[in-house]
């Protein structure tokens, strides 16, 4: 119940209403201002009772507790259940699911290209979805019939919905969504506060992303090392090529360089405005 | 008559209506959408004759011309004309007018802290200036009375005027501007298109920056080469850092560096906000 898990029973109240939302946190505090807020249909004070009877159970939790919660909710679970996530890594959970999620029930990966670097219950919106990609992932042996339901249930929400493997999905967002996390830190790092006293809206926005928790920031960097550190290698790569061309006054190569990044980012961003995706 | 040129004469307009404002381009097009959009009080179509009678002149063309510019402009300046600029480095300019601004016309570097990664006079604003933190640098042979009209002049357009030498200026925006704009570049080189395709708000927000026109930033590069290279091979030891505890898997250390950057971006944030600089 923290500002996806929220935003997802918030936005199903509004967008499937005849749909019954049930929240669960381990934190009575926060299951206290769930139900204040009426973020959910009703609130549960036991985790094995908010799954009981569910037909799909969503996990909103740093990424490295799935393994444990995958078994404290297994013996819960219906069969025809469907157990899914919003975590930002999916290879580890489907190896942790794959051990648990039995008995009839199926785990399929969900991750909606959604968020913000606030958190907690507080910055919860019902159409935090408008929009986003949500991408679902699939192995050999994951149920044909649940993926297809929640399918339906995220293009509800207001997603656009692609369907890819877990390998594939931590590849693609080691490199466009977790690598621009390691950049963003490590550019803050790399200046003194003195000197970032002086930082203008450019740097403000290069480094937003790194106002992010990092507890569950480090779930995902824990949770797809290899490519987070392949990217990072890739990045250094790139900024040594720049700094050569810089140091030996290669204006050429420096203007090559950059109107590369230039025309990539214009080519992004024109075929996200025709997806609207960017409203 | 560009992004920045443009709104200096608009922002004049505005603010000192009493002041007249004379645009010069060596571009004639540039020079007519001037006129149609009538964006300084008159428009001139020879360099010499539109600075000849002027008590400020104001470069806002990309910094390796400067020299060149001021050597063709020197002849026509009236004792006590102060030149200065809207450029991102200082050092040079500093260096290249004291060889050329002569026979009682005094140069003083400005760096209004505003922009976009926009070019041209389309997207000038007279508001460009408002709450942006602008630079003026002075060596021990700038002319002090000459500082102290730039320091009214700029304030009266909106800015919140600094004075630091050109070099601790070059150094500081080497990392605080510079350097960023290098990560950018080089976080969306290490991605391919297809990779990019998959990439959320973050991205997009993390990048923007690079969007800004190649030669005018090739022109930042080459004349601020030693801080921006000392810059980026900090950004790697920042990044080598956090590659290291990533795929050590040391949880600790990852989220001590997060924590870092987190903590550090909102203590920006928050000065930055008392003083009414993020409006």
């Amino acid at each position: 119940m923290g500002l996806l898990g929220a935003s997802v029973t918030l936005a199903i109240q509004r967008a499937l209403p005849s749909i019954k939302s049930i929240g669960y946190s381990h934190r009575p505090s926060t299951r206290k201002k769930a139900r204040q807020l009426g973020v959910a249909g009703e609130i549960i004070d036991v985790m094995g009772d908010s799954v009981a009877d569910a037909d799909i159970v969503i996990l909103a939790t740093p990424i490295c507790t799935f393994e444990a919660i995958f078994d404290d909710i297994a013996g819960f679970l219906k069969p025809g259940c469907i157990v899914t996530d919003v975590g930002s890594t999916k290879s580890l959970p489907h190896k942790w699911a794959d051990k648990t999620i039995k008995n009839g029930a199926h785990y399929v990966g969900s991750h909606p290209i959604a968020g913000s670097e606030k958190r907690g219950i507080e910055y919860a919106r019902d159409d935090l979805f408008f929009g986003a990609k949500c991408i679902l992932t699939k192995k050999a042996n994951t149920d044909e019939a649940s993926l297809k339901v929640l399918d339906k249930f995220w293009t509800a929400l207001g997603c656009k919905v692609e369907v890819m493997t877990p390998a594939e999905h931590d590849r693609i967002f080691g490199r466009v969504s977790h690598l621009p996390h390691v950049t963003a830190a490590a550019l803050i790092n790399a200046s003194n506060p003195e000197q970032l006293s002086f930082a203008g809206k450019g740097f403000v926005d290069t480094s937003r992303i790194a106002s992010g928790p990092a507890n569950i920031w480090a779930d995902i960097f824990l949770t797809n090392q290899a490519n987070i550190s392949m990217g990072i290698r890739s990045v250094v790569r790139e900024l040594t090529k720049l700094e050569k061309a810089i140091t030996s006054g290669n204006r050429k190569q420096i203007e090559k360089l950059l109107s590369q990044a230039r025309d990539r980012r214009s080519e992004m961003i024109d075929s996200k405005m025709k997806r609207k995706e960017l409203l």
